[in-house]
């Protein structure tokens, strides 16, 4: 049973067991980002990113590419995308963050797709009403974190397929079943919509290049365990006279339980960013730790930050500034805080971050069309 | 070699070998059109139609049920299409013709599906040029044949998927890899359009109910290589609330070679509508007739009307009068009339068939928009 547990599972649809990125990158045969590569982004942005110092951003492929056509006038469009299966929880946040600062520095579009068909093809019991809900409190999240309309095209995928059908067809005629079902472990059992989607999924990485009519690049922030996707994009490219999308790949933010990632199918591993606030210092109050099972022994030997939900959230989000995480990664390992003491720091840095995004959720609700990829329509080249 | 020749095959996608219609009902679990169901629809429409007198539409599925609904007060819509993969032979327009019989006497509403998506995904060689072009021609070839724009919807998959994704994304939930591959005899080797293609040729059957909020029901006539189409859509229609959609099935309009039904591959195997009339006499000339090997022969033992290709277009198409036809049969049976003479007859039949339907097809370029689907948006119920 304890192998069973600890065997590492990373597909789009599950993601599970003790997470060996080494083996991830091997095994999907991406690009570590090294020190090097760092530097170059760093000096092209014109400014660092914690994500990218922690190496929380730790994976690529072609993003040297990318840079390289950035330098010779040739710039790229950033795109990533949300599953609206549930609310969003803080963990989504945070490659929607960096992609954010990725965007502002290097004046860029984003599009950004909601795959509301993936969501409903891939769970039975959500109705499609429950996924255009999702899409929209989703995208309430995404643009109260301050993105532009100007750059910025949300794409959903049932109410903008008038947009994406054309490139979608290209693409699936190119992709055989064999290949979904070696990539993402699909079956007979699978329906046909879930075969479908991923020549859907493929589409925003050649719209732009579709729509003004020349080849541009695109680079895609997501989580590793979205990579499958990618590969069949890259695979179709060419073949459709596209660049192969270049992707930037980030770790899973973990849960407040023992082990994986976040998950919004299970309401007390995330903090969600419709939580009340107080909800939300429960749900910290309850966290798991890498503490030490008594006060004595914790003061003696010290605490893990390494297995701690807490830390990681510090990690991944509250504590951006280097010495802050090291200062309290220095009284954690050596006895001098408490987890409980740890949680109450925490607390109200989650309280007064879910105020002001639940705030600015608000504001956002009478613009959310401003950013619509129906947007697009008018500048389909003929 | 001749074993597999013979061995009948008749899927939406490939039809050859010996016809035996008896057979095919029998394998596709659908119902003969006796003469009790024929005498109620000519009761119904108040008109009799050949196609049906000959036995030509031969088969349905609970087309009784549709009567008796209509007779409730419960009118049907009726569906059916076209795959735009080459020019319209003269074939394709007999089940129209047959269509626009019905529609006419059952005063009642079209929706007319332009399959340009699936065909793009079962031919390597069409561009999506190739299939928005013959979507055009082929629509000009129904419209030739005087079809009304108040109750003509004709939807082009690729231009109105916006119509139709919502409710395809609904049916593809619901139908596994393994429905299609024992329905359609998929493999590893179908590209993930083709799989998905089943969904959205289900489409029209619901269309008409979900757009105005109301179960209709509809009745789909069509040759019945395109059965498993609707066994697929009828096995899903109960499950998102629709009635089954009903169908009345016609034989393969044979071709001028020998066996097999017109293909558009095989481009002297049919008389496409924008050939010139010329072209169409040396096709005529040339055709696969039941005659004897020399004029004695035929004189003395008569031909055979059963395997001719010439007599096929009089029975299907050229000769709605029973008595014409009864008599050209007879005159080649006995051996009265030779094939030279007898396509003789034909040849100017089809010329003036041509030269009218060509100035049809100019005569409703300026009215094919009249037509379109796209109009059904500002129907859709809230």
């Amino acid at each position: 049973m304890s192998d069973e547990k600890d065997e590492m599972i990373v597909t789009p649809f599950e993601v599970r067991g003790i997470l060996d990125y080494d083996r991830l990158i091997e095994e999907f045969g991406t690009q570590r980002i090294n020190k090097k590569l760092k530097e170059r982004i760093y000096k092209i942005a014109g400014d660092r990113h914690f994500l990218l110092e922690r190496d929380l951003f730790f994976s690529h492929r072609d993003l040297d590419w990318v840079l390289n056509e950035y330098e010779k006038k040739n710039p790229f469009i950033i795109y990533t995308g949300r599953g609206p299966s549930g609310h969003t929880h803080i963990g989504h946040l945070v490659p929607w963050m960096f992609t954010k600062w990725f965007q502002d520095r290097m004046k860029t579009r984003l599009y950004f797709q909601m795959t509301n068909d993936e969501k409903y093809f891939f769970n039975a019991h959500l109705s499609l009403e429950d996924v255009k809900r999702y899409t929209y409190e989703n995208t309430l999240d995404l643009l109260a974190l301050g993105f532009n309309p100007e750059d910025t095209y949300i794409i959903q995928d049932i109410e903008h397929i008038g947009l994406l059908y054309e490139i979608a067809v290209e693409v699936a005629r190119k992709v055989t079943f064999s290949t979904v079902k070696a990539t993402f472990g699909f079956d007979n059992s699978t329906n046909i919509g879930s075969i479908w989607h991923p020549a859907i999924q493929a589409v925003p990485a050649f719209l732009h290049s579709w729509i003004y009519g020349r080849n541009t690049p695109c680079i895609i922030p997501c989580a590793i365990d979205q990579d499958p996707f990618w590969r069949v994009t890259r695979d179709v490219a060419e073949k459709l006279g596209y660049y192969k999308p270049a992707s930037i790949q980030c770790m899973f933010v973990p849960g407040l339980k023992e082990g994986g990632k976040m998950s919004a199918s299970d309401p007390m591993s995330a903090v969600f960013t419709t939580d009340t606030p107080k909800a939300a210092k429960k749900k910290v109050m309850a966290a798991f730790t890498g503490g030490r099972t008594t006060v004595e022994e914790q003061r003696r030997l010290g605490a893990n930050p390494d297995i701690c939900s807490v830390f990681k959230y510090y990690n991944f989000l509250f504590m951006p500034d280097n010495k802050d995480l090291a200062d309290i990664e220095h009284k954690c390992r050596s006895g001098e805080i408490l987890c409980g003491e740890c949680k109450q720091i925490l607390a109200p840095m989650m309280m007064e971050f879910l105020e002001k995004h639940q705030a600015a959720r608000e504001e956002v609700k009478d613009r959310v069309e401003d950013f619509s990829a129906s947007r697009l329509r008018d500048d389909i080249r003929k």
